[in-house]
């Protein structure tokens, strides 16, 4: 498991941008929109690992709904596997709690699932191949 | 700025290392006592990055308190830098809230700063030199 990119849930792109680029230095990879998750992304280059800042489209967003009960902070860890199917089948067979039971294409083509964060001590993990 | 290590607060470091250690797969590189900071710290290898699950060990610890507010979950996000006085001389001038205005040095010798999160999205980060 490697990691891929940290997603950040923040009010404001913008207004976030102007600390994480402009002062922290990480470079702008691109801003895209994913309508099917309702959310626009902000991926920032930290060494070959992504910083995604995760802004709502609307208020049925889950990024909407983690901040109104968390407020703004880290959303989820996202980690690349060599055989998605093989982690969910092991993952489900120790009894982790899943979000996807099977894989499903995210936004960028990739397989991705979701592990909940319950068994990982509060931590949302997305896996991807 | 090269991601060192994540910081994770949890209740328990042995119900969680279970699953990061045992199911995630993550190599368990030590577990050590930091009480200055009144945490025991679980530290895992992913592929050179830390990921640190902290255990507050009493009352008036840090991570006691991030949990009783927002649970368990990532707690901080800590970054490598070449100079760390130049670093937060140059957040100060940009006006990002410092916890520490000036280096102090941590548990392993390194010398260590934190960023509020107010400016960040509600990362609280970590620098170290």
């Amino acid at each position: 498991m490697k990691l891929e990119h940290i997603g950040i849930a923040v009010k404001s792109i913008d207004k976030r941008l102007a600390v994480w680029q402009g002062v922290l230095g990480f470079s702008l990879l691109y801003v895209k929109e994913v309508p099917e998750q309702k959310v626009k992304v902000a991926v920032l280059d930290c060494h070959g690992i992504h910083i995604e800042l995760l802004e709502a489209m609307d208020e049925q967003s889950a990024v909407r709904s983690f901040i109104d009960k968390r407020g703004e902070g880290v959303h989820h860890l996202c980690f690349k596997v060599d055989d998605i199917e093989h982690a969910l089948a092991m993952m489900k067979h120790e009894k982790v709690k899943l979000i996807d039971e099977t894989a499903r294409t995210g936004a960028s083509g990739k397989k991705i699932a979701f592990i909940h964060p319950k068994n990982l001590g509060g931590v949302l993990i997305e896996l991807t191949e």
